[in-house]
C-alpha cells in the first residue's frame, strides 16, 4: 500500500518547518512590542457563524459537514468571525482595547492551483472596542512593521469601505445589496455592478487611485456630503501614515472578498509572486462583534497569508539563520557505548544539538552519516583515551581531529 | 444574537497561551538537543489511514465525513498513522534514522468530560529507521527530559507488546484476534479476554509488575524460548534505563489503545490529575510505516497530550516566566499625540513591549488603563517636558514619577 495525501494539502518536511518556525518567532516578536497577546479558537463553529457575514465568495467554499447529532458545522475557511465570536464568549472582561493575534490553519475547498492550497496558514491581528483614526493607523503600523522586520519588500494598497457604501446607500441600494455590490467588485464583475449601480458617479470613484485620489474623489463627492465624511477619515488616517513615514497609495475601487467589512480596508502586496501576490489584507469592521456577542464593540484587524510569506522570503532571497551546529558523539567500539551516551547527555544537559548512532554502526558508518547530516563535529569515545579522560574531537568539514578533555569539551565547542 | 461555540472545543485566552507557548517553547529546546526536526501533516486524511491499525476504541469516535467528490476524509484522531504516511511520500530521502517531532490538535468525537476535550493537542516524536534497544531506550530518555525540562513529577510504566503478542501466536490466536485481546486489555475487559485466550499463562503474565518482575516473568515463561527472546529486549531496554539513572516500573499488564505497537509501550502518569492522569506514552511500532509507505522501516515514537501536561503543570504550581515588562505611552494633552506614537515606534524598534492610548482617552484614563493591565511604567509625554528633550516616567507600581531625558529611556528602562 502507498498511502497517499489529500488534494490541496501539504506534508512539511524539518527544513521547511525551520522556515516556517523563524517567521513565526519574527511576527511573535512584533505582535509582542505592540502588546498584541495570543490567543486560539476552535477548528471548527456552528457553519453559521461563517455564512452570515463571510461574503458569497466564501461561503462556496467552505467544508461542511454534519455532527453526530446532526448539527451543520464547519471547518473555519478564516479567523474573524470566530474572534468575533470569542471575543463574547471568552475575552469580554478583558480591558479594552483587547488586542490580540492568532497563528492557525484555515480551510476552503477551492481547486488547488500554484501557491493556494485547501489547508493554508493565516497570522492575524484583532483590536477590538475602539473606533478611531489612531487605531487604524496602528494596524497599519503593525502591518508594515512584521513586513520589515522580516525585510520583505512590499507595496500597501489602501481604501475605506465606508466611502462605498455611504454613497451606494445615498443611490438607494440596501445592505444586503451592497455587501453583493462589493463581492462583484472583488471580482471584477463590471456586468453585474452595471446591473445594480445605475449612478455614474460610482463608476467614476472605483477608478480614482494614486497621488491626489482623496482630492479627485473630493471633487466628485460634491453633492454627497455623508460620503464626504468618510473620505475625511480617510484622509486622515493617510496623515498618520505620511507622520509615521510609511509609504502607501491610496485605491478607492479596492473591495475585499468578506462581506464585513465598515471602513478603512488595505491590501498589501508583493511584486513578483503571480496571480496569488497578496500576502497581507484586512479593515475596519464594527458591526461583527455586536452581530455575534450582541456587544456592541467596533474593531480592526487583519491577517498575513503565512504561505505567501514564506513564498515572498523566498523569491526575494531573504536568508534565515542556519540551525544551530550538530555535534554527533560516537563510540570507537560497543565497549565504549555506555559512555558515549553518557556524554551525549551531559552535552544536551548544556544545550548542545547532539545526535549518535542508534543503528550500532560501526565507527566509519558513523561519521559518514555524520557528514551527511552536515553535523560539525564528531566526538570519538574509544577506550584509549577515555583512560586519560579524554575524546577524539573531530571537525567535519575541516576533516581534523585532536584529543581533547572530556571536562573542556563544552568550552571548546562554545568557542568555535 | 449570542454565537456559541462547539461543544467540546475551548477557546484559549491570552494569558491560557502564554502558559501554552512557555511549554512548546520547552519541548522544542529538548527535542532540538537530541537533534529531532519538527514535521507538520496536513489536519484530514483518507480515513481509511486511521481505520487500519490505530484500533478499534478509535474507529467508533472518529470525525469522519465525505468531501464533494465522494471521498471519505477525517480529521486527525492521532498523529503516528499520519507520521507513518508522511514518511513514504515527504521523508523517504533523509538519512536514517529520520527523527521527527509535531505538535498540533487531534480531533476525537467523544463524550467531553473533565479534562477530556473534542479538540485536544499533542507533542510527539518519532524515530524511524531502526530497531535497536538504544533507540527504544533513547525515547524514554527524551520523554524523560521533556518532564525533568519542565520540572514535572511522573512515573513511568513500561512494557513490551511483543511478549504479549508473542504468547498469544504461540497459543493459537492470529494477528487481528491479537489487537482485539489487547484491546479488551487496555479497556480492562477481562470477561471477553477469557471467552478468547484459555490458557492460565497469560492471565499469570498479566499480573506481573514492579520490582523483580523480569525475573518473575521468565519463571513462566519456561516452555516458550519465543517469548523470551521479547522478555530479554526488555530487560536490556531496563538496563539501559538503568545507566542513565532513569526510574521505571515494569508492567506486563500494560496496553495501549492503539493497535500498531509491536514492541516496548509505556506511559508515563502524573499522580493527582484524576481519570486522566496519563500525560504521555508511546512504544514502538514496526510494521506501520510499511502498511502505508511500502517501505519497510521500523519505527518507535511517542506524544504527550499537552493538554495534561499544562494540567500537571498548574497542579503541581510549577510557575512560569512572566510577561515581559510593558510601557504605556500616554499624551498629556492632544498636542502632544504626534509625538507620543513617534516614542512609542522608538521604543519598539529597540524591541520593548509598548501599549499606548488608541481610544483618545484623556491622561488620568490612560494612567487607569496602564494600571489595569499591569504595566510597569508610564511615559507621559507632555509639551513642557518635550521642549527641553525630555518626557516623565511614571513607575506604576511605586506611583512615582520623575522627568528624563527621551535619549536615556531606552537605557534606564532596560535597568529596571
Amino acid at each position: 500500500m502507498n498511502a497517499e495525501r489529500l488534494r490541496g494539502t501539504r506534508d512539511f518536511t524539518p527544513e521547511e518547518m525551520r522556515r516556517r518556525h523563524f517567521v513565526e518567532s519574527k511576527l511573535r516578536e512584533v505582535a509582542g512590542r505592540f502588546n498584541y497577546g495570543e490567543v486560539l479558537f476552535p477548528l471548527f463553529e456552528y457553519t453559521q457563524l461563517f455564512q452570515l457575514k463571510s461574503g458569497e465568495e466564501l461561503a462556496g467554499h467552505m467544508y461542511v459537514f454534519e455532527d453526530k447529532s446532526g448539527r451543520s458545522m464547519c471547518l473555519r475557511p478564516e479567523a474573524t468571525a470566530s474572534v468575533a465570536r470569542m471575543f463574547g464568549t471568552s475575552l469580554r472582561n478583558m480591558q479594552k482595547p483587547v488586542k490580540v493575534y492568532y497563528y492557525a490553519p484555515m480551510y476552503r475547498y477551492e481547486e488547488p492551483q500554484k501557491n493556494r492550497y485547501r489547508e493554508f496558514w493565516q497570522f492575524g491581528f484583532e483590536l477590538i472596542g475602539t473606533n478611531t483614526r489612531e487605531s487604524d493607523a496602528e494596524v497599519l503600523l503593525l502591518a508594515v512593521d512584521c513586513l520589515k522586520e522580516l525585510g520583505i519588500e512590499h507595496s500597501l494598497e489602501l481604501s475605506h469601505l465606508g466611502i462605498l457604501r455611504t454613497l451606494l446607500a445615498e443611490l438607494g441600494i440596501d445592505e444586503s445589496q451592497q455587501d453583493h455590490v462589493i463581492a462583484c467588485l472583488d471580482r471584477k464583475n463590471i456586468n453585474e455592478l452595471k446591473k445594480i449601480v445605475k449612478d455614474n458617479v460610482f463608476f467614476d470613484l472605483m477608478e480614482v487611485r494614486g497621488d491626489k485620489a482623496i482630492e479627485k474623489a473630493r471633487g466628485m463627492l460634491k453633492g454627497y456630503p455623508k460620503v464626504v465624511e468618510k473620505l475625511d477619515e480617510l484622509s486622515v488616517i493617510a496623515s498618520l501614515l505620511d507622520s509615521a513615514k510609511i509609504k502607501y497609495s491610496i485605491n478607492l475601487g479596492m473591495a475585499r472578498g468578506l462581506a464585513y467589512y465598515t471602513g478603512m480596508i488595505f491590501e498589501i502586496r508583493v511584486l513578483g509572486l503571480g496571480a496569488q501576490n497578496q500576502i497581507c489584507g484586512g479593515g475596519r469592521y464594527d458591526n461583527l462583534v455586536k452581530l455575534f456577542s450582541g456587544l456592541d464593540e467596533p474593531a480592526v484587524g487583519f491577517a498575513f497569508g503565512f504561505d505567501r510569506v514564506l513564498d515572498a522570503l523566498e523569491m526575494q532571497k531573504i536568508e534565515i539563520p542556519e540551525q544551530e551546529k550538530v555535534v554527533v558523539v560516537a563510540p570507537a567500539s560497543m565497549d565504549s557505548r555506555e559512555k558515549a551516551f553518557e556524554i551525549a547527555g551531559q552535552l544536551r544537559k548544556k544545550n548542545f544539538r547532539v545526535d549518535l548512532d542508534l543503528m550500532n554502526r560501526k565507527l566509519a558508518r558513523v561519521l559518514e552519516y555524520a557528514s551527511s547530516i552536515k553535523a560539525k563535529y564528531a566526538i570519538i569515545v574509544g577506550l584509549k583515551e577515555l583512560k586519560e579522560g579524554k575524546v577524539v574531537l573531530r571537525d567535519m568539514n575541516r576533516k581534523e581531529q585532536k584529543e581533547v578533555k572530556i571536562q573542556d569539551l563544552e568550552k571548546i565547542l562554545i568557542g568555535n
